[in-house]
């Protein structure tokens, strides 16, 4: 058994033994649903992999772990009433099933359980570990903030963009490694080591998202593709694609890509064929590798011995592989 | 200058010096405009009270004072798009100024201030008044559940009614006196006395703030009264009245109270004028009463020198006399 299959068992265990009561069950059912709806559990695994790497002792980083893990989980409560998403792990977004006040105050919720288990870090490292989540959680809503002000924003920059997903998804990443490294008594450098190596990961993941929703196959990814473009999402691709297109091509892309009216189905054929047209999906990819190797490197970097880093160093290779 | 005047301006000088960053504006403007707006202060001016109680240093109860009065506000922001109130605080509610997604993010944000805050806790004390806050966080939350429950629950008790009021608005306000306690160092039992103290005042607060929105005077109170009736809103006088009352006059006012088609002056008083051949008036001051008297009564109880009690002494006593 691999480290991630190992540790995600040990998360859903103790995901498992949290106590949710019964009453108010309005408040509690949605709360049940999503902590048990079976996630990728990314941020948990790598709060652990971040206490291994340092010979830290898992059980210790394991209600942290598990405070990420719900604090990620409620903000998708709440974004998915923002964003609309109808459907999350595939099955009914909370929002969805049980109306937006629901998934506001169950959000809210989910929440204070983050803090609580947050809390249950030893006494030791309490106060380090509470300033990094809550500088993380400030970021995550910063990042949510720029990502809704894109969609009315017509000047949007890759600049913005990678500032975006770095407050939005690859903070959170970073910050779930530290704590794992804080719990493992790492030393100040290696903490900041680890913690830029989850920040490109978390920035190489956000890019191939991107890139799979829009090359990837269907099958094997195991959604529907292609939302990105049908939602007018301002992705790496549409803004690296408007950087670089001139004349017509570039008036179809934005026209096509902005409206709302097209047929989906044909709307993603149109910005497919002007994105490979671009090559983007080749300078999408290098991107990506740019922000592996970069992640890579403070991996190299970090001063334990050189086999402690081969769980982290697949995950990372892992993730670099991954089609879905 | 009394006490609750003096900790107050403290507060207020406090609040002014959070960073409150500018940008992302979408995020940060609703925080501002949020804290800044003048509100009673009710929850730290208390933190406060209870740390001078126990001799305790003002100062150093600061930062969680701020703490939980930004963890209320950031309530009232989700609580305004649930309950649709459109005004707060003589102002527009967030949520009708900037929309839903804005009050859902900015109040998310809001909590994290509050932890932020609670954070800055001396080590000594930390743990403790975490447990509190997320303790506290977690029923308030509970109790908003259960107040929406109640618009569809044509079942509701006087019981369920006051575990409601205990769990939305006592709870906070008795936290936020242990708070205080334990960063002065009071003992356990006087912190628990504190406590109860809190819990009883809350109660008997929110029993005062139903009495006046059926009975106050609306030049005194300086907001349009009647609200709770005009929204069927389940208040301690409404199902006092409806244990009491029978046969015709109890279908009058069931018929009147759950309707939404009445014209809105109309239905005030008509329901007014059963509270008032009912007795209701009567009824809720005393059972007010009643509160105030068990607060007091454990305010007496906790082990320091009598003259140390006369700020919150005054206090109760200015709130059950109070008449907006």
């Amino acid at each position: 058994m691999n480290a991630i299959n190992k540790y995600s068992e040990q998360i859903d265990r103790a995901i498992k033994d949290i106590m949710i009561p019964d009453n108010p069950a309005g408040l509690y059912e949605p709360i049940r649903y999503t902590i048990n709806s079976k996630g990728k559990r990314l941020r948990p695994v790598i709060t652990l992999m971040g206490c291994d790497l340092f010979d830290g002792q898992i059980s210790r980083a394991l209600p942290a772990a598990i405070g990420m893990e719900i604090f990620h989980n409620f903000t998708l409560l709440h974004d998915d009433i923002m964003d609309k998403s109808p459907m999350r792990r595939g099955q009914p977004s909370v929002y969805k099933k049980w109306g937006i006040n629901s998934a506001i105050l169950s959000g809210d919720t989910m929440f204070v359980y983050a803090n609580e288990q947050i809390c249950k870090t030893d006494q030791r490292y309490l106060k380090q570990v509470i300033d990094i989540f809550n500088m993380v959680a400030r970021k995550v809503c910063e990042g949510q903030q720029y990502d809704m002000d894109f969609e009315n924003n017509q000047e949007v920059s890759i600049a913005d963009y990678i500032r975006m997903i770095r407050l939005k998804t690859a903070i959170l990443i970073a910050g779930s490694l530290k704590i794992g490294a804080v719990i493992a008594g790492a030393s100040e450098s290696d903490q900041e080591k680890i913690f830029q190596f989850g920040e490109f990961i978390g920035i190489a993941f956000q890019f191939q998202d991107d890139y799979l929703d829009a090359f990837g196959k269907e099958d094997v990814v195991g959604k529907k593709l292609g939302n990105d473009i049908i939602t007018n999402k301002k992705t790496y691709l549409y803004l690296k694609a408007m950087e670089i297109a001139t004349g017509n091509t570039r008036k179809t892309l934005e026209q096509t890509y902005l409206s709302n009216n097209e047929d989906p189905e044909q709307k993603v054929n149109v910005v497919r064929k002007i994105f490979k047209q671009l090559e983007i999906d080749k300078l999408a990819r290098e991107e990506m590798n740019k922000y592996f190797h970069l992640a890579n490197k403070n991996l190299e970097e970090i001063g334990v011995a050189d086999e402690r880093k081969s769980d982290l160093r697949n995950f990372a290779r892992k993730l670099e592989d991954r089609n879905h």
